[in-house]
């Protein structure tokens, strides 16, 4: 009931919203043919050689849970199936030679740009975080870590931070399945807090994707699955990104 | 009938699940009486004097939109209604005195925590933001200038960051409100991305207190109400804080 709710809602709501607002997303075609295969979109966004710090790599304040579980999926990888994304300073990395589709300004590269959840540089401080995608299951997991700077009420995560912990999960997920741009909706149900410098993981799954819109699931629990954090869900909307003209 | 279902959902499963998880919240009273007045809350959440830095003061960061309104609701606080909220460091800041209901495990207070909200200290490149609380209207308003530490789409706020302002900013009133302590639920639909460096208002209001439970509203937009970025919902659980026997 909720997402045939969210459809309907989606369609005569936020996406239109979003294609009506002049300033922000004037001239997309949503319409749009979506070609890219995720194994092109994986390559992409996985590129085997870069310069680029990965940030998305164990670190001294790593709890042994979080590095245990880390190495488990790291095997995983090996035997396909499994894809551990890097995580690099900014989204404009990820996107390199790519732009937003036309129409939505983008402030200048001069700055110092970071995403979000990569924002305290200060290893164990802020997010700590890894994600791995199985691109043919549509499906991640996210080792999320919490901060003493990400704090809430006294030792525990602020619900803001797993919010949007879920949201960057969502957001690389949806991109990678299938070219998901933009969040259209976050519900989330918080069950239990996250003491500060423990493991919690979350589960992602992309339900189905109908009417250039991706529909994601996540349970967020401990690694043991007897302490259900949260449970949430997300719609994407779907849009091509354009290949970069000129260097900015 | 949203807020219907989160009742029911509520007091079958969100607040049965806090209640139950014995690591999280052993031993809690959920019927304990919410005995504080609005005023006692406020006042003791905005001590008139203090060492404490306040991090919702003007800098030199902030756009002219921020500045301006932010001058508009200090001149509402002289003429009663509006109260303008401090911003300390950690939230163990503003509950001085005080500490979570028995059995919730604090970490030791040792550390360098910080509320995620301040998480990155540097003026401009994160968090901008002040909140004034109308005590007898149960509502807020939020004025939130996101930094170039806050991106997700190149030149865009991360649909997280919002998440979380709407996160601190629903807790905040939902404590001075009602003794709302713990995010239940947190509803989100995004209509337009917020550009960095602009002002985004968050206007929030208590719908209801019911069956220990808050139920607030968010209208997220420009200053000039032409764009709505988002509109959101909350459900806060009551708990009392109780008086700390001992110091840490």
């Amino acid at each position: 009931m909720l997402r045939r709710a969210l459809q309907v809602v989606a369609r005569c709501g936020q996406q239109g919203a979003l294609l009506r607002a002049p300033r922000i997303l004037p001239g997309l075609n949503p319409a749009s043919a979506f070609g890219s295969s995720t194994d092109s979109l994986v390559s992409r966004f996985c590129p085997e050689k870069t310069d680029l710090k990965d940030y998305a790599l164990p670190n001294a304040s790593w709890c042994p849970d979080m590095l245990s579980l880390y190495q488990e999926f790291l095997e995983k990888t090996k035997s396909g199936g499994w894809i551990k994304l890097p995580s690099f300073k900014s989204n404009r990395d990820h996107i390199q030679g790519l732009k937003l589709p036309s129409g939505l300004a983008v402030a200048s590269d001069k700055g110092d740009w970071r995403i979000f959840t990569r924002c305290i540089p200060v290893e164990g401080q802020g997010y700590e975080y890894a994600i791995f995608f199985h691109p043919s299951e549509k499906k991640s997991v996210c080792l999320f870590q919490p901060g003493p700077y990400l704090e809430g009420a006294p030792g525990f995560a602020h619900g803001g931070s797993l919010a949007a912990m879920m949201d960057e999960t969502f957001s690389k997920t949806a991109y990678l399945a299938g070219e998901g741009l933009f969040t259209l909706s976050l519900n989330i149900r918080f069950k239990n807090l996250i003491p500060v410098g423990s493991l919690a993981v979350l589960n992602v799954v992309v339900e189905k994707i109908e009417d250039q819109k991706l529909y994601i699931s996540c349970v967020t629990q401990s690694r043991d699955q007897q302490t259900v954090y949260a449970k949430s869900s997300g719609v994407f909307l779907q849009l091509q990104l354009e290949t970069e003209s000129s260097q900015q």
